[in-house]
């Protein structure tokens, strides 16, 4: 798979700061709201950038490893959740009438047919992936189809006028899935990078940190190849998320990620070419300290900081909101000339 | 001066709690989201609480202490940014647009006549206040007027069905008086608690340091005394800030407090009526270091960080976005119940 990931526009960034440093306000007393705009503006090529429309994505899939009772939900919620997603019950939903957003469900590979639903896209893969303990999650070609498949999805949506996406996932099993890859891809120790998910006890903690040491001793992932750590270890929901990532930064959009799975999606996109955080902003910083550890190593900054560990893109489309009022607030604030207001005493 | 500040509605909280407990997400998944509405819950008392009108209300005044050099601004700038205001050209206008809130602009004590605009509330207590370094700031009555005005101004909307305030500043020379009115509340020394405003260079930090010192020793304002405090080192508009959280707390409203200078008047309303606490938020935490102690004081855990240092009501604003996300979230998610999602394993 080739990917060909554009430059975003630096020389845009000295006109970003001059327009900045003209509004009336003291310099930089935005904080990083100016460093939003400034990114922004060189993503996007443009002096004033629009926003135009804005939709979420959330990539489902089951996880075979759920048989070694690593979460503390049932697998069953993966495609019940799903179900509440295309009714409009769930916070995503909340969230994404609120910020005037766009909600899709990607089924890349839920272990249960559903049919034709507004709003979800059929792109399924496999039924769920394998129990990684004992073999492969996924087979090379599958974990290869899910990168296309999300790449191909962020194209088709960035011709419809979409500007900003944010990713979410849903999939019972899939912070195992996230910790092993992030171990993997970091060389790090599993339980460096994991957390309670859900809300595992004390005993299903020990037990998943044990799976995932299984896994990576298993399977032997190449930490030098991520197209073999996301077969082995990974899933359909987050092959799917790095692969949008991909396609959408090919299209130079802005891609807003959420905690553990998108920010383990976005280290294995990081991984095929490391450009794509320039299009990236880290929507918050999760409960879930492997989301830390790929944060820092994509050198992205958490924008919101609210004890979110639910998933789903919320903490995504929650930031989202920030990054807009960032960008209006770049556009539409009046310079100290326009407003007669006087300027800094020295 | 006699204020009857309700109780928060405690016995809604178990109400609440079993509510979030309910929704499709595991416990205590949307942090920080979730003690937020269950405060709003018992704040207004009402089981499935809604907030129908939203409002921020800019106090604006002058500082004699100006005269000093304690700020990198000229004076006049606080009339040009009231003015700025008034057109709508000032990031709290684009961040009210943005947040759908109404926005009016409170002249408490500008050092200049504007006559009749839309959307400026006339209450003038003084034009300026005195030199603090020379005498007191304001006498015990004018500082008793700014917390009355301030006070029948909250009652007036909150009739009109406003059920969320932000409160913002404006004012050159007014963190000078912040600090010093926190510096004296809570018996710190003035280093402890002041910071560059907008942005003043390593001397004009030194002297604005000593301007507190010197007016704290002129003054000798009484610690357990607040409208002293106020009246000595403090301003028209952190008066008028006081009375408006006291009159809105009054009427079970909730307001979200900005950066240092609402940070100052907080301190000031709950030094006067502790129990103001329970209806405050505090938006987001600035890059001025007495904010951080006022806030510890009152209890109160900002809702962003995002190194902002502007004021006007800014980060009030932006943060009333996240507590309403919050209040939909509790009212329009689905109960595992109703969208028929298997519950935790155990």
């Amino acid at each position: 798979m080739e990917f060909s990931i554009p430059s975003i526009d630096e020389a845009l960034f000295s006109f970003a700061q001059e327009r900045l440093d003209s509004l009336t306000k003291p310099k930089g007393s935005l904080g990083r709201l100016e460093e939003i705009a400034k990114r922004i503006v060189a993503i996007k090529g443009e002096r004033f950038p629009n926003i135009r429309r804005k939709a979420v994505f959330v990539f489902a899939g089951d996880h075979g490893v759920t048989e070694e009772g690593v979460s503390a939900y049932p697998k069953e919620v993966t495609y019940q959740m799903v179900f509440n997603f295309l009714r409009g019950g769930a916070a995503i939903n909340v969230f994404s009438r609120f910020a005037n957003m766009d909600c899709f469900v990607v089924d890349m590979g839920v272990d249960y047919e559903f049919g034709d639903y507004k709003g979800l896209i059929t792109k399924k893969v496999l039924r769920g992936t394998r129990n990684f303990t004992k073999g492969p999650a996924m087979t090379k070609e599958e974990a290869k189809r899910c990168i296309e498949i999300g790449r191909d999805l962020a194209h088709t949506y960035a011709d419809f006028d979409y500007d900003l996406f944010c990713i979410g996932d849903m999939g019972i099993g899939n912070t195992t899935a996230s910790s092993a890859i992030i171990a993997s891809l970091l060389s790090k120790k599993p339980k460096e990078v994991s957390g309670r998910g859900t809300g595992v006890d004390e005993e299903g903690f020990a037990r998943k940190i044990a799976v995932i040491v299984k896994g990576l001793e298993v399977n032997k992932p190449d930490p030098n190849d991520p197209i073999d750590v996301l077969s082995k270890v990974g899933g359909a929901e987050i092959g799917g998320m790095a692969g949008f990532i991909l396609g959408a930064t090919e299209k130079r959009k802005v891609v807003v990620l959420d905690g553990l799975i998108s920010c383990a999606s976005a280290l294995i996109a990081y991984a095929i070419e490391p450009k794509v955080n320039n299009f990236l902003f880290a929507g918050h910083r999760s409960e879930e300290k492997g989301q830390w550890v790929a944060l820092k190593h994509m050198n992205l900054e958490p924008i919101l900081d609210l004890k979110m560990r639910l998933g789903e893109g919320t903490g995504a489309v929650l930031a989202s909101i920030i990054i807009e009022a960032a960008i209006k607030m770049y556009n539409e604030m009046a310079t100290f000339d326009e407003a007669q207001v006087s300027k800094k005493l020295k």
